[in-house]
């Protein structure tokens, strides 16, 4: 069973076969690598790089040469930030237990957390890893339900254990998907083929042995290709039908959170504030209808839409939210939020201790990380350089074929490569990520065909880092216009 | 759906129906807290304390009252541990990323690690939980062996996603377990019956449908009630024919190092250098034989009998190594180590992306933790107090009938409590854990009858400390047993 791993077309990934072709510096870390962490583990970029320091939307390579971060949503509030940075030191020198003794933190936390949660979502439990809080939140909905069938979307990801890889296609297609699953087209233009076959699978999962458990979904479909949701104020958004159909199949309705969550879809006002607007406040797509480009309002984070969450651009309440990536800002902390009844009916028949969930020093980092999301108004920034970025990206598209449709909101923000048929093009995408490492941006790519660009930078990302990235696009997409040019058998 | 969780019989926790005993500062917190957090979470003791600093051996409450801290094997290397803290303040300022950018600390951390272990076992993969080590060592065997089935102790708990909830009794009896689990019963004396059994399990489950995947235990037996393999140098462990059973039947033998691992069970020499002796370095319990007193040796720990390993007792290699809990003295950090071929085969087939496995702060602390352990002689310092403990215990036990049987490893010791029949006595042993409270020692319990006392402090714990310990344990004995007599009816 030993052998090197059969990599299918393009790939955003460094190909271990290619080890000879690197300097000696990288050469040797990736033979070390190989030799220790094993053949599971994957490097970005043809010429893997080494990452020595961070500072905002910064990276520093072990020479000392910096890069622009398009990449990381991690290190949300941007890479080494000193509050958070202070937090965690303060915090690991006074004490690090668990959620058995009594603490101040995790309630200060979890108060301030749920506030910006519509009511009815009233309970917070904590985990490390947005892969643990999916877990949780589907032992939850099943034990509650009785159900067993989950509803996803075509190129869903939600994490790595057994029981969330097998609810996530992205991993190796249908073929790795449990039997209770059932997978439905992302959705595209207006929803509505995207909310028929929801509702297709939800009955057709009641009428199966397995029941309905769950509909979840990732609130921005991040793997899919990015797909925000175009709320219009005071009406619902297409997520509305899906959550009711849910309902009545006697499912439940997670929210996937850790990719749009805590503020990256930029800030918007709500529809009370706004009832005159026909636009969004954060929408910055061109896909299917564009944001008027009001401007962005200083937002209330104890209201629920107060832009911090993917599910509140659908004005719906989902029974589960599960959180993850940027909450700690690189410290590993996750958490499932969910009706107190559902965690109720839970708890009443088992208890849940995770060792490390809800640790005070992970709580001290989420807790700074959510106070500098408010404090540096960083939905508000992704909303005004997130339509920035759209607008020229919007323009470049006149004179850049390879871009296809655009589509975001904040700074979430997929960007497809297209070919001269206007057909997904996952090798120039391949091709342009390693253009712009070169270039030193980074940035990855998404979607089914893997030719969605994802801009996601650190949010505090600047109209001037906005402009570097553009030009660097520009820039990287006429450096491989040419070598077709120069070499047409490539 | 909605009710107060029932709790049969006495129970190590709060109850919540009781809260209206508790002084007004913690029935705040604990309602606020149920509010909160739900009623999934459980709290130590009667009457929960509210931690707020912690340092050494030492935890401190909010009203500034110091307490012995004999429960907490998370921050192994002490509360607080300077070195610790200013490794994880160090690197957070620096950077925290992900492992799809090259960085050395996690291979020198990896290269570090490994040394430690036997020749065979040449890979490790970092997750953030031990739960997330024990799911990716189920989905490799699972994987690679084609079969399905496991086979566990009778109250093993190996973590909390879906799967590994699916083979953790513990958590909630046989029915709590997948139909791919079969449970045998914790070994006992020579562990004979034990090796019996699993010989008998392996034997079915060949013979089922689910074939057999993986032998799992914990290699002290914690959840069981804490029984450390007792390893005659030069001669096998009870755990070498289950491992010899578990190959021929298509399995791998996967050995849970979360609570046993790094150098809590004392160091132990090598049996080529203690060739003459008739007893082993580490043993302290008076179970099934007891230790000859062996002085503690210096021990070189890139040798895999260093004693950071609870699986190298029985002379055994495993398939499948995970650690977790200690490895990082409280930062969310943990790891599967496998056999070079094991991995090479899974990574063939898919893909390993664990957000934060792996995380430059997580592997600071991790290498800072396994500097202190060497550093500070923890091993060295486990099995001389604990030696001392176990000794101490035992001329306790002379005086006092509660005590039955004494296992232990290092500083890894079960005491079972019992009644004037000689059985288990859960209802002591929960008031024995109240009463070493009020007294400021904080102690837990486990055991399929919950009367095992555990004695499982950080790894700095020195013979004054166990001095204190035994103080306050003969002290809270008596003071029950007068309590006894003076309300028969209790």
């Amino acid at each position: 069973m030993r052998g090197t791993p059969v990599v299918a077309g393009p790939s955003s990934y460094f190909r271990p076969e290619n080890i000879d072709e690197l300097p000696a510096a990288e050469r040797d870390l990736v033979a070390r690598r190989e030799r220790l962490l094993g053949q599971a583990y994957r490097l970005f970029y043809e010429r893997p790089i080494e990452i020595v320091r961070g500072e905002g939307t910064r990276l520093y390579d072990a020479d000392g040469a910096e890069y622009l971060d398009v990449y990381n949503n991690v290190p949300s509030v941007g890479h080494s930030h000193p509050r958070v940075v202070e937090a965690i030191a303060r915090q690991a020198a006074t004490l690090n237990t668990h959620t058995r003794y009594l603490s101040r933190g995790i309630l200060d936390y979890s108060d301030d957390l749920l506030a910006t949660l519509p009511p009815g979502i009233d309970n917070a439990m904590f985990t490390c890893t947005g892969s643990e809080a999916n877990d949780l939140a589907l032992r939850l909905a099943k034990g509650v339900t009785g159900n067993q069938g989950v509803i996803v979307t075509r190129n869903a990801y939600h994490g790595v254990t057994t029981e969330v890889a097998a609810i996530s296609p992205s991993l190796g297609g249908e073929n790795t998907v449990a039997p209770w699953v059932r997978i439905v087209d992302a959705p595209t233009g207006d929803g509505s083929e995207f909310v028929r076959q929801v509702v297709a699978a939800t009955d057709a999962l009641r009428q199966s042995a397995h029941g309905l458990a769950a509909v979840i979904v990732d609130t921005v479909f991040a793997s899919d290709g990015v797909v925000p949701g175009r709320h219009l104020p005071g009406s619902p958004g297409f997520l509305a039908p899906v959550v009711a159909a849910t309902r009545a199949a006697g499912g439940l309705f997670i929210a996937d959170e850790v990719q749009p969550g805590f503020g990256r879809l930029g800030s918007w006002p709500s529809a009370a504030r706004t009832s005159t607007g026909t636009g969004t406040g954060t929408d910055t797509g061109t896909g299917t209808g564009s944001g008027t480009g009001r401007a962005a309002h200083d937002t209330d984070f104890t209201a629920p839409e107060s832009g911090l969450w993917g599910f509140a651009r659908h004005t719906i309440v989902p029974d589960i939210v599960t959180l993850g990536k940027p909450m700690g800002n690189g410290m590993p902390i996750a958490a499932m939020l969910a009706r107190r009844d559902l965690v109720d009916a839970f708890g009443a028949e088992m208890r849940y201790f995770n060792t490390f969930g809800g640790n005070p020093v992970s709580i001290a980092a989420a807790q700074a990380t959510l106070d500098v999301v408010r404090d540096e108004h960083l939905p508000q920034n992704a909303t005004a350089v997130g339509r920035y970025l759209v607008s020229q990206l919007t323009a470049l598209a006149g004179t850049a074929a390879e871009i296809g449709d655009i589509r975001g909101a904040g700074l979430f923000i997929g960007v497809d490569i297209v070919d001269a048929h206007g057909q997904p093009d996952e090798a120039r995408t391949v091709a342009l990520l390693n253009e712009l490492r070169r270039r030193h941006v980074l940035i990855g790519a998404s979607g089914l065909a893997n030719n969605t660009l994802k801009v996601r930078p650190p949010l505090p990302f600047s109209i001037s880092d906005a402009d570097r990235f553009l030009t660097e696009l520009e820039g990287a997409l006429t450096t491989l216009r040419h070598q077709r040019r120069s070499r047409p058998s490539a």
